[in-house]
Parts: C-alpha cells; sequence; structure tokens
C-alpha cells in the first residue's frame, strides 16, 4: 500500500521508540547533554565536554551485552557508563573524570523514558486528531440518520447515528486533551544525583539543572522526584482512560457489526481481518486489537499505582519495575490508536440496515412514549396498564405497536390519531439529539 | 478529645456520606430539583413540582426495604421512583404523572453520585491543606537537619530532613490539585433520559437541563455520558494518585519509626497504635491505614478503567459495577487522608537520633564524593580502587573512612587535608538541598 | 414466592455473615473455644474458661461503638477483647485473667474471617450445584439443537446449543471443585500469639492449637501463617476465577438475549428487569448482576496478590487491607452465584430462532466446508478462489451460498452432487460435538 | 564464574522460550505433529504428513516479516500456516492440502503457550527446590538462633531465625506445588477447529485429538476450551502466588539488610549490587528484582482474570490480550526465581547481630510477658499499670526492663526473683519454635 510508505504507524514508532537500541541511544543523549550542561556551567572543561559527546555518538555500545550486564547490575546504566568511560578514556584519560558527573543511574533512566514518552505521545497525537476528524465526519453525515438506541444491550428508543459519533468524537478529543495537559506537567527532568541533592555539584545544581533542562528541550521541575511519581502516574493514567474510550467505541462497532445487526463495519483490507479457518469472515480486527489492549491496560495501570509506594530517596524493586511496564503501555496504547485510526477512516455505515433494525422492532421502543401520551387522560396506573397490554398483543400478533395501539378503543378515546401518530414517528423522537450533537463535536458548551 | 467534638475527621463524613439514607436523600434531591426545572421551563405544572419536592423531603422512605427490591430489580431508582409516585398519588394524582418525568434510572444515580463525591472532596480538601501546612512547617524547621539519604534501603550521602518533608509538602499539593482540576471536570449533571436524547421533553431538554444545572450547582456537560466514564475515571485516578503519594510517605515514616532507625514518630494518643499483646508497643497506625488504602485503591482504579468498556447508550454490568467501587474509593481515601492529617500534625522528629545514624554509617557514605575528590590526581581506576580498599579497611577495623583516609599516604598525596575534611563534613554534602526546598514549598520552580 | 420463603439466597446469606454483629460472633467464637481449649490443656482453670464462654454467649457489645473504637485503635479487637475482660470481671475478676490468653488480635481476625469464608461457601456450593443441574439438563435437552457457532463476534459454522451449555456446565463445576479444593487448604486454623511463637502458653501451644482446631472444625496448619497469605490467597483466586466463568456465560446469555439474535432470555419475573423509563423492556438483570461482579473481582484479587508482600512476623497495612478486600469478594461472588442461578433454572430457549438465525447467515458459513471438498479436485488456490468468487455472488444476489454453489459448472465438475449437499447439511457439521457433550456432562475424559 | 557456564538460569531460559523464534518453531511442532496425528488415523495421507512435518522442521520462516503481516491479519498464524502451505507445495501441491487440516488459528497458538508454559516451569522448579532446599539449610543451622520478633515493623518478642526461614522453606514449597498441581490441570491440548466441533473431521476428530495428545504429551482434555479459560487463570494464579511468597521473602531480607538492622545480606558478587554513583554499597539488587516482578504481577493476573469474559466460541479481544500477557508473567517470575535463587543460596546470617539488636530493646519487648507473669498476683489492671510504668522507666532511664522490674518493691512482692529471670530469658521464649519448624520443613502436620 502506498500509505504504508508514506509514514509507519504509531505502533511501529512506538515499538522503535521502545526498542533496546532506542533505550540505550536516549541514554547516551541524556550523558551528552549533561556533559554540555556542566561545560557551559563551568563544572567541566569545554574539551571533556566535547570529548564525552562524542562518544555519545558513536554507536560502539554492544545491545545484548549491556542488557545483559545490566540485568546482573541491577540496571543498565552501570555498564553503560562503564563502557563510556573506557571510551572516552581511549580519547583522553583526563575527559573520562567528568562522564556521568554528578548524576545517578535513575537520572539517567527517568530522563530517557520520559524522552522516549514524548516522542511515543507525538504520533499518537497524530492519529487521535485524524480519528476525530474522522468520527466528526461521520456524525455530520449522519446526524439524522435513526438508528435503535440499545440500553442493557436492549432496543431502547432511537437515536440517531450521528448523536453516537459525535459522542465518541468527543470522547477522543477529550482523551487527547487529557493526554497532552498531563503529558506537559510529567514529561519533566530527572536530575538529583544518588539523592536528590545533586551534591557532587555543591552549589552548581540547579545551574547545571537549568542548562541540562534547556539542552534536552525537558522542564526543569521544582526539585528531583526520584520517589514521588504522582506525575507520572497520572500521565499514564491518561494514557489508559483514552484506551478505555477506544475500547468503548471497539465494543460498540463491534456490536454493531454483527452478523444479525449488520449496521456498521470496520473497512475490509488485504491481508486483514480475515480467518485461517473460515474464508467468508469479515472480522472486526481493528476493534479486536484495541479491546486486547483495553484489556491488558487497567492492570498495567494498577502496578503503576501499586508502585508508587517507593521507599525514601529511591526505592526498591518499584521503579524498576516501571521500567518494564510503561514500554507495555505504550505499545498496548499506540497499537489501539492506530488501529482505531483504520476502523475511523473506513468505517462503513449502514443507514438502511439501522432503519430496518429499528422497524423491527415493532414499535415496541416507543412504549414509554405512549405511556407519557397516554398519561394524561387515563393516569399512571391506567397507562401503565393499558401499554403492557397493547405490547403483549403487539408481541403476540407481531405486529407494529402502532396498528395495535390504533385499534383499541380506550387508546382512541384517550388521543387524538395524529398526536398517536406523533408518537410513533421517529423522526419526532431525537429529542435534544442536535443541540448534543452540536456540543459535543465544537467542544463547547454553548449555554 | 475537644477535637472530635468540633468537627468529625472527613474519614467519618465519607462513611455518613455513603450510607444507603443519604444515597437515598441524594436521589431524592435530583427528583426534586428535576420537578422544579421542569415547573421553571413549563415542561409541567408548578403546582405538580411543589408537590413533588415536598415529598421528596418528607422522610416516608424504608431504606432497607427499598435496597432489597432495588437488588431485584437492577437497581434502586426503580422503586425509589414507584415509592415516590405513590406517596405523591395520594395528595395529588395528577401531580405524580410528573414525577421522574423524562428522566432514566441512571440520570438519578450518576447524579446523585456526583453530588456525593463533591461533598466527599469537599471534607478531603480540608485536611489535605491541614497535612500540607504541617508538613511544610517541619520543612522550615527541618531545612538543616542532617539526614542519612537511603536508596535501596541502603545508606546514601546525607539529606535534610527539611528536603524529605518538604518532597511530601510539594507531593500532597500536586495531590489536592490534581484532585480538584479533576473534580471540576467530572463532576458535573447527569441528565439523558432512556438513550440520552430527553425524547420525552421534546425541544426542551436544554432548557430542563440549563436549570437543573443551576438547582443543582453542577455544570452541564455538552451532552449526557450515560457511556463516556472518562471524566468520572480521571477523578477517580487522581484519587488514586493522591492515595499512593499518602502510601509513599506513610512508607517512609513508618521506616523511620523502626526501633533500630528511631528517627521519626507517629504521635502517641490514647486508644491508639496500642497492641492487644504488647504493652509496649508504639505502633504506627496512622501509617497502617493509609498503606491499607494505598493496597486497595489501585485494584479499585483498575476495575474502573475495565469497567469504561461501555456498550452503547447505557451499559450492562459495568456501570452498576462502578456503584459498588465508587464508595469503597472515596472510604479508602478519606480514612487515608485523616489518618495522614494526625500522623502529620503530631509527628515527632528525632534529630539527634538522625545525626547519630548518620555517624554510624563510619562515613562510608561519602565515599563517593571521596572518589570524586581524588579523581583529578589518580584517575579514574586509581581513585576507585583506593577508595574500594579504604572502605574495605574502614569495615574490618569498624573506623571512619575520613580517619582510615587520612592515615593513607596514597589519599594524602593526592589531595591536602582541608580538601579530605571537605569530603567528610555533611553539611558540605547537601548541595542543592536549600534551593529545591524552597522550589517545592512554594510551589513555584523560580528560574 | 414460595421460593424465598423457603430459604434466602447465598447472596442475602453472604450480606448478613458479614455483617458487623456476625463478624463480632466470630471473634466472640473464637474467644470461647479458645478458652475452652485451654481449660482442656491444663492452662487455665475450667471454671474460668466456663465464665469466658458464658460471657461470649452473651449479647452485651455495642457493635457500633467498638467499631468505632476499634477504628481509632488499628483493630476491632483490642476493644471487643477490653470490654470482654470487663464482662468477665464482673463476674470473676480472676477467671479475667485468662481472656484471650497467649492469643493475638491477627489470631482472633483470621480465625473469624475464615469461619465467615466457610460459612458463605458453603452456601455458594449448593446454588452452584443448582445451576450445574439446570445447565446439564439444557445440554441434554438441546444436544442436537442446532446453533450458529460464532467466533470474533461474527457467525462460524453451527454448533449444537447443547455444547454450548454442555461448556458452561463443566465450567461451572471446575469452578466449585476448584474453590472447595482451595478452601480445604485455605480454611484453617490461626493461632500463634503475638510472633507466632505461641510463647505465653510455653511447652502448651501445640496442644492447645490442637484443641482449638477440633472445638472450632478448623484444620490445624503446620505452623502460624501470620504474613504468608498464600493458601488465602489461593483460596481468592478460584473464587474469582468462578466469577470469570459466570461472567463468561453471562456475557454469552446477554449477547443471544439482543433483540435481534433473540435466540435465549432470562426468565422475566415480577419487579425484575424492567425499566423505569421503558415499560417493554426486558433486561437481561441476572446477567447484568453477574457481569458487574466480573468487573469488580479481578481488582480485589489484585489487591490481595499486591498484599501478599507482608513484612516480618505480622504486617503493616496489607493485612489490614484484606479485611475490607475478603468481605466485597465474597458478596460479589454469593452475588453473581444467586443471580446465574436464577437465570440458569429460568433460561429460555428459543430453538427455532437459532435455526432461522443459521439460515439466515445464506450459508456462508459453509464456506470452509465448502473449500474443503473442493481442495481435493481443484487444488488449495483453485479452491479458494472459487469459494471466495461464489460467496461474493451469494452475498450480491442475496441467496444461499448452496443455490449459488450448485449451479456453477466448476463446482459441479469438481465434486458430485451429493457430496455437495453434504457440505451445506448443518447436521452433517457437529463434528465431535456429541462426544464433547458426553465428556463435558460426566466430568471424565473417556479416551 | 563456572557455575554460568555450567547451566542458564531459567530467568535466561524463559526469555529464549518466549523469544519470537521459539514461539513460531512451538506453532511449527503443533503443525507437525497434527499431520502426523492425521495420517495415524487415516484423514490424511501418509506420505503428505511426512512433507508437512519435513517442512515445518526447516529452517524457511521469516520470523520478523511473519510477526509483521501477523500484526495486520490479527494472528500470525494466518501468515504462518500461508507460508508453510507455500514451502509444502514446492514439494508436493497434494500434501499442501493437508496443512493445518481442520485446525484453527487458535488451536495453534494455545497450544504452543501450553508448550512453553511447560518448559518454563520445568526450569522454574529446579530452581524452586534448590532454594527451598537452602532456606531448610538455614532453618536448621538457625533453629535456636535468636531473632528480634517484628510486628508492624515494631519490635516484638524473640523468635528464632530458624523460625522465619523455615516459614520461608515451606511457602516455596507450597508455591511449587500449587503451581504444578495447576500445571497438570492447565497445560492440555487445545483442539477444536473453527468453532470446537473439529467439523471438518467429521467423526474422526477424537481419535486425531487423542493421537495429537500423545504426540504432544498434553494431555486431552474433555472437549476444548477456547473461551472457557479457567484452568489456565488458575495456572497463572498459581504463578502470582508464588511470586507473592517470593516478595514476602524479599521484603523480609531487605529490611534485615538495612545498615541499622544489618541481620542479613545478600551475597556479594562481581558485577552485581554495586551502584554507579556509590562504590559502597551493598545493595540488595536479588531482593530488588523479585519485589519489581512482585509489583507487575498481580496486575497482569487481573488482566487475565478480567479476560475470561470471552464471547461465544471464540472471543474478540481477551484472548489476543492473553498472548501479552502470558510472556510477561512468565518472564517477571522467572526473574524472581533466579534472583532468589541466587539469595537464599549466598544469604548470609549476622548471628551476633541478631543478638545485639534484640539487646538493644532494653528487654521491651519482654513487657507481654512480665504483665501475664505479674497478672495473677496484681490482676490485670494491676499488671498493665505497673508494667506501663516499668517501661517508661526503663525507656526514660535508658536501662534493661529487666533490672528496673527487679528493683521494684510492687513487682518482686508479686513474684519470686526466678520466675522474674524467666520471664527475660530469651531462650525461654521460644513457646511452640521448635516444633513449628519441624512440621513446616517437613511438610507434615504432626499431630
Amino acid at each position: 500500500m502506498s500509505k504504508s510508505i508514506k509514514h509507519k504507524s504509531s505502533s511501529e514508532q512506538v515499538v522503535d521508540i521502545f526498542s533496546l537500541d532506542n533505550k540505550i541511544r536516549a541514554m547516551l543523549i541524556f550523558e551528552s547533554a549533561l556533559a554540555q550542561a556542566e561545560a557551559n556551567s563551568g563544572v567541566i572543561p569545554k574539551e571533556a565536554a566535547a570529548i564525552i559527546s562524542q562518544c555519545c555518538e558513536e554507536s560502539i555500545f554492544d545491545a545484548k551485552d549491556l542488557e545483559e550486564r545490566g540485568t546482573r547490575a541491577g540496571t543498565i546504566v552501570i555498564p553503560l557508563v562503564k563502557d563510556l568511560i573506557s571510551h572516552v578514556q581511549e580519547k583522553s584519560p583526563e575527559a573520562s573524570h567528568f562522564v556521568h558527573f554528578g548524576s545517578t543511574s535513575q537520572d539517567v533512566l527517568d530522563t530517557a523514558l520520559v524522552l522516549k514518552l514524548k516522542e511515543a505521545i507525538s504520533y499518537i497525537n497524530l492519529e487521535l486528531e485524524r480519528t476525530e476528524n474522522a468520527f466528526s465526519k461521520r456524525a455530520r453525515e449522519h446526524s439524522g440518520t435513526l438508528l435503535l438506541g440499545r440500553t442493557l444491550l436492549q432496543p431502547g428508543p432511537p437515536i440517531s447515528f450521528g448523536l453516537k459519533a459525535a459522542g465518541w468524537t468527543a470522547a477522543v478529543r477529550r482523551g487527547r486533551e487529557r493526554l497532552n495537559r498531563a503529558a506537559e506537567k510529567a514529561l519533566i527532568l530527572q536530575f538529583g544525583g544518588a539523592v536528590g541533592t545533586l551534591s557532587t555539584l555543591q552549589s552548581n545544581g540547579l545551574k547545571v539543572g537549568q542548562s541540562l533542562s534547556a539542552q534536552l528541550e525537558l522542564p526543569l521541575p521544582d526539585a528531583p522526584w526520584h520517589t514521588h511519581r504522582d506525575r507520572l502516574v497520572e500521565f499514564a493514567s491518561a494514557v489508559a482512560i483514552l484506551v478505555g474510550t477506544l475500547g468503548k467505541i471497539a465494543r460498540d462497532i463491534s456490536l454493531h457489526m454483527q452478523l444479525e445487526v449488520s449496521e456498521l463495519s470496520e473497512p475490509i483490507e488485504e491481508g486483514r481481518g480475515g480467518s485461517s479457518a473460515m474464508p467468508h469472515k469479515r472480522n472486526p480486527v481493528g476493534c479486536m486489537i484495541v479491546l486486547s489492549a483495553a484489556n491488558r491496560v487497567p492492570g498495567l495501570v494498577s502496578s503503576l499505582l501499586s508502585g508508587m509506594i517507593q521507599e525514601h530517596e529511591r526505592s526498591l524493586g518499584n521503579w524498576l519495575a516501571e521500567g518494564s511496564t510503561y514500554p507495555e503501555l505504550m505499545k498496548e496504547t499506540a497499537k489501539a490508536t492506530s488501529a482505531m485510526l483504520e476502523v475511523s477512516e473506513g468505517l462503513q455505515v449502514n443507514a438502511k440496515r439501522m432503519r430496518d433494525n429499528l422497524d423491527n422492532t415493532q414499535e415496541m421502543v416507543f412504549s414509554e412514549a405512549l405511556a407519557a401520551a397516554l398519561l394524561p387522560s387515563l393516569g399512571r396506573k391506567g397507562a401503565q396498564e393499558i401499554v403492557t397490554q397493547l405490547v403483549e398483543e403487539a408481541i403476540t400478533r407481531n405486529k407494529p405497536l402502532s396498528l395495535v395501539a390504533s385499534s383499541n378503543a380506550v387508546v382512541t378515546d384517550a388521543i387524538n390519531i395524529k398526536d398517536l401518530e406523533h408518537v410513533f414517528d421517529p423522526t419526532q423522537s431525537l429529542g435534544s439529539t442536535s443541540q448534543w450533537i452540536e456540543r459535543l463535536l465544537t467542544g463547547e458548551a454553548q449555554d
């Protein structure tokens, strides 16, 4: 496909971003920027910083070997810094003294994580915007397309498909905005040294931190946050809530795609949605991927929340766990985002079938409206009784409720025929639908 | 205690708020305000509204009976509305036609939940502010009180207790602010009728919604949100993150309270912290309550996130589950908040013991600083080797590292005695501590 | 209903079992049995034991007051034992010395919990057995009732409804058996004193433990298990897995109940399954309750698993949390069990509609079988191509696949008409169905 | 190290087992065995089976390419089977008709998962047995080594370190046995075709299943279990409970390793437990890895439990999610197992420090015993009062409680000096300790 030539999906991008190679690269970006910041602040010689940065850019690191040694050491930073020092030492023994100067493993890993999260959401954001646009377009097109409302998986009064799509649009938009608000607070520099005091830098800590912050284009927080993970967990929660919203939409679409319902369909593409055993299948593969992510993400966030209990200045275990949880979280989220993008842009709407399904309810879904119309004349009890009786009759005789009602003397005595027709006119039953759609799509509550 | 006479803890308040009686009361507040809003909008007669409101205020409802019938019906709203209608009917058959008019069970329950959450966090907020103040005061008092930094539950270079307390202060403040931001978005009116269209109200839905919103002092959202729970789950996440922060602090304090550490102590009060078996115990009961909440809350949020997958216009099961999860979540949160308030206001700081524990490390915690000081003369490898050797000697001979170092010729050749003293002077090792404290307490990153 | 006169549902029973009153009662049962066991072992005077037991049986305890004081003390055992001592003291100061002798709060609370869990599952078990029987009966009745198989929410080849019901039966049976296996291991005496050594009882600990075990009809474990919660969490997991199975069944049934599918229906009863707004509704209320439980339970188990990290001899926080989590877990489980019992015993099966839905697929679901039949003559590629073409034709022309196939020369050249008919005969497509049913219902894999 | 030459850790093994290459290999083992089983049962020609099996063994598959195409298709089985067919076709067009015959993607993936889980736990088992032995040895060695009991992170009466180690031993053994019991039930063949009926195999399904079961050495279950995941989730729960137990032990050890406590130490090895910033550190790296796993695993199990709600004959999303969750679960578990093995085999016990810490409590931990000894003479109230007073005096004067008590006339009037000495003799305070140790280590409750 030409599309896939042009750009990768966020799902593919995020897999790349969290590869071992890119993880190491992000850590070296930190070490390089740290050397520059320290040189800028007069803490280390500019020549040393130049050599360190040069070595950080050279691809001399053996990722697999680092990973293995890192597992034993408890963190990959230890062998990485060791190898970086050796490498710098070959060029300048003196410069090697200033590698990783004043910093600690967690500074490196947290900042590297933040850099990767920032990159990941830039891709996710683009896809979310396109998804919003796709759904918004459907909402406008189908603002008046009647659709059976469904509650507790049973039929209810009609809505329009446009209302449903507008609801999806607004929820995705809120999800994106929430994500970006949380990112702004959470994606910040980590820099504190062994216990957060930057003691090795003596009085220069803040100055170096400011320069490092500028280098990496990451805000400098009030103070190091080694064991205060609240901002990051807020980000993770925002991600999870987004996935929850995508899951809700995927659940809806997959239910609409059931053969017996057939109101919506995912786009059918080569190599997608087939079955190894059943050639006729049109599987909701995009929805499946989203729902899979929606199953996995809450448990991941639960680990991050539990993991907030981090001891003293740097914690034992809970912080290490984050290093495995965040990549999983972001990969699942990107998978869900990319899948929903494809679903939204190619969504096939069967308006005729929507109307047929509505008609097939034999107008039972207007029973509430009928009872309301009869209430002034018959009182609540009387109205309820006659409606219950009419519904049973309609079911037994397999006739539309309007027909049964209009041939019932109690009903025709109670209301005139025009009001009765009004009750059963689905176009009259949309209530505030058009106002909701407008408010949902514009994102402004205009009242 | 005079304190408990003056006011209840948020923990007690929240238990009250989520009692069955208050749940029913909140639902009746909705029904009453609905009638008023519909009368204001000309949808129902003012007289009917007056009678309905009057009946809502009368305590004629049998909570236990409603609960039981509600369990069978699937929701308590069905028997409640039924009983309300009967009650109104006794006063005015006509007025009874307008009870719950145009609304659906979920409108009632969601709005009642929102009202209760709003009340709950008003109490929680007050206690959080006091907790911040208490910790902030300690941070100022102890800005220079030396304390062993601890990483991975092992000793590290010193920090000050003020820095730790300032970190707690800022985290609680962020937690409170996050909660309030989320509340502002989430605690909104739910009003949509059976499928979200307010079809029974025809063209008056928005108008009634606006009036109802004003009556209940809850913002009117863009549209009903029966199956879009993202705003509410953001609120729940904010609550959970707050509890995570309180859990981190409780973990810290309980570790500092270990007899072998004895640097901090919860306040000791009559009837608190004792043991049924051991009269000598000074148990960290406040921390225990917080840590218990911190264990429970992540699982509750995980359910809420999983539960976002809500089908179509109103969901089957996942929404019902929220009705049990939110009260649990808020009770645990209030318990944690009230417990941490007591801990923070009565926290006993043993500055002498902090210094003793630091001194008992035999200055091992300065090994990093020593290596840094020796590096220019000895190179990295040389510095590391001599420091490792000195540390081992200090351990074996049970002597302070400074003493072992100052009697080692390699060291004394490499640096002069004044620089060596500087390495081991803990007051010199606080680096950026005072700047961090200022930034943490003022909440402004001044750079 | 006569049924509800005869006995309460397990859901109601479990609410009772975990009431505050019954919690206190269970703790007093422990204290009474402890006194008896210690008298039997010659550790305390028989007279003292008699008085203590008598006081334990008297309803003199103020539950609300105990709860309140317990909250402050960290555990309700402290005020309860205090009040019990006062009460015994009034009758015999000497006997009061032997109240709670050698025991610790956690002994009381853990054993009380175990007693309540044991009672709870006795009720749950009875309902599960009835549910199995109900499903088993349907499985036999409908062993040959054709039903569309559905994969990824899309139609597949036919199965029989009997196979589905037999799958449910066996899963419920496995759930029950797993629960009982886990209960046998987990529901054991807790008795260890302050740190698990029963030091106060000197050399009599084991003897008293054996007698106490006999009194309470709870097995005596190898040793106290204050901070080793694995057996209890295995029990909780078994409970959760059972709820997961019930959730799977409820999801299935609720999907079959969709109006567009209408293959199954929950029983309709007075006061159940209606809607406050829509009189025509037949809501799957039983399934809803089960699915609500299935949403809540995984998060509760996740807390219990996280909570296994219990420090030293008795833990801070995580154990306390269990005291709130287990009652929630058991109440949800009992709700799900009772709801599924009603659903299973009253399940309405619409065999005609099952057949209609199968026929409405236009035989697409036999495309796999058709391809297989054509494969020997046409090769895989040829078979796939012709089947894809026929499926498209059937869709476009809205004709059964058999009709389209039998009028296609490639097909009729490739296989004879009898084999073709065989392909489209749903009764021929059940494969191993009857064998699976037999194996599932008998619980024996007969091979 | 010679050790690492001899064999890989289970952690390394499990990473291998779940590599993409081995995943594909396991799927090909299934396809090969399926062909053989079908040939054995006379369903396909023996020659075809031979060619298929040969092709399955040839390493012609491009893992990365398959993964990518699999992502689009919804499952990797689709491109794998496609490539296998192409490959077989080159050798024999006819044989290619019989590739994957009668099977479905989920049969392949579930059985491949089961094969991998089986291999994974074989390695984990071996390490668990060694861990049990290591702890058991410590338990015997230190059966009488006095250790401060600790409850709520505060000191309690003494236990022996042997009792603690015996408790760990028994918990690990239970964890292993539970895992193996669950594995026996869960690690079974999946084979059901598209909807579980094996319809393509007509009447031969069971026969082929039996032969396939024999080939793969996996038990044949009662019926396919595509959407009944209870047995597998029981396995996952058993895994998680094991990790919880390892986490409890790791928490204990890391607390004992605090410098202020210094009672235990992980083995120190080259490249392990150091710090990038602090050369003096002896970090509990093994415990850290275990605690990290213990943070992650509950959330993963929570996803699996939520994921049990699988629709109809094969589910949408929840099953797909398992494919990512199980590898994570097993990798974390193996990491925890391997780490705990190293910790257990190299654990350093500082018995002298244990005794010192006990003595440093100034005998406060005997306050319960003292109160018990005074109770007969002074009554409960009198005993409590005098003990509280003595404890305060001991704290204020920083004297051992025995000294303060023996110079108090009330005490010396109440009990004779020998009984008083007995109270403060820690060797007299172990109660049932030796019996518990015996029962815990032998795994038999001998009563």
